[in-house]
């Protein structure tokens, strides 16, 4: 994969995270539990589509050679895509679907929280905008994982089953200090190295009242979304989104 | 959809439904029930891409546009392709995947045993060597069919229930007369008003011994595949089928 600067990285892979978790929220039309939860599930990926944009609008600025965010998301292929492995798993029965976003939410918002004081203007304000959402998914996904976790013998074995199904791809949550110490230093990435204690700590509450146990520790894996190094899931992703700028390389709305 | 003429169209829909077949058959790398049933499925899945190539290459130099068959194969979108709806359903439990082969080939072999007898000799040589390899492939799926209606109890109500759902797609077998009569007389496609016939004697015969019940005689659908109306299926095995070369569109092995 082609490596940009360490701030160019974090854009990408915030941006990326967002767009592929979007994706996997829009094979959900028409197949949620319930008319409501069909609108929210759906809420969430658009406001994940507009995160995504804005990110990759910065990074294609920063990347500079021409390319837009458009670009970015429809022309590149899986070994440069830099999103978390977690969001690219299949959505699987609802249990998984919930435990995979619970888990990006609370990622997410610990990484927003930091960004919106951000030195840099302009990551403090697509941060702050996307924290108000992100806010309101994690509050979301964090009672579905409550209701099912404390629910019925079935649900509640679903629901560990599925939080134990995800949880190792959790070990990208805690990030290579090397790359962003000096972000931390400047102040761009304030707070960097407490990102994942904080999501831990949002964790490690919700799932005790739901009344799940917390997997151990997840190792690290020779994956590495971040580097490229994708799970079989995302290729087919991409295929599928790409469909269409691909196809039709000049359309236009 | 692009129209050609009729014989063109023919081979189109030869073509590409032995090239979408083996699609789906190739989605079933690793994960057939048995490792000799695994290497069967992908033998007629690569039986499939030679005759698949042998028709669409014919039908290329028909339509003399400057295509090659693998411009036709992986740049078309899904409007523009003819194959059998039936071959573009998903794979199901395994029970499914045998109906359709099984209705496929037996389609298939009285198709072929026709255009064996082409007068167009191109034709004639393609589907004559296309015959001994689909006399395989049905009398490999015929074999299941029975194997598993004549199985146990559950065998037996699971290879009902798929022959069940895939049968209606069989409305395609009975081919509109107005286009196929013209070759017919010419000797292009000898006896192709018997197909439907034969093939429906075929399918008798393997049912009973199968002690499967038979459904009633499809009933035509707003769909056709020979018009490039096709469901929502074909648009995803196309992204997936086509991605690499609509990605690298000057990638050469």
């Amino acid at each position: 994969m082609t490596r940009y600067d360490d701030l160019t990285e974090l854009l990408l892979q915030l941006g990326d995270s967002a767009m592929v978790q979007a994706q996997r929220l829009c094979e959900l039309v028409g197949g949620a539990p319930a008319l409501e939860e069909e609108v929210a599930l759906m809420n969430v990926g658009l406001d994940l589509v507009g995160q995504a944009r804005n990110w990759l609008e910065y990074a294609a600025e920063r990347i500079n050679d021409g390319r837009t965010a458009d670009d970015l998301v429809f022309l590149r292929d899986s070994s440069d895509y830099c999103n978390l492995l977690l969001v690219e798993l299949p959505n699987g029965d609802f249990g998984v679907t919930i435990a995979k976003q619970f888990l990006f939410d609370s990622w997410h918002y610990a990484m927003l929280q930091s960004l919106s004081g951000s030195s840099d203007e302009r990551i403090a304000a697509v941060a702050t905008k996307s924290f108000k959402e992100v806010t309101y998914h994690l509050r979301r996904s964090s009672e579905w994982v409550k209701r099912l976790g404390d629910g019925t013998d079935e649900s509640h074995q679903r629901m560990q089953a599925a939080i134990d199904q995800v949880w190792h791809y959790s070990f990208e949550f805690s990030m290579p200090t090397e790359h962003l110490a000096a972000l931390e230093a400047e102040g761009v990435f304030p707070a960097a190295s407490t990102v994942h204690e904080r999501w831990s700590e949002t964790v490690k509450a919700v799932l005790s009242e739901a009344t799940l146990t917390q997997p151990e520790a997840a190792a690290r894996n020779y994956l590495s979304g971040r580097e490229g190094l994708h799970t079989e899931s995302l290729g087919y992703i991409l295929a599928e989104m790409q469909f269409l700028p691909r196809a039709y390389p000049d359309a236009n709305w």
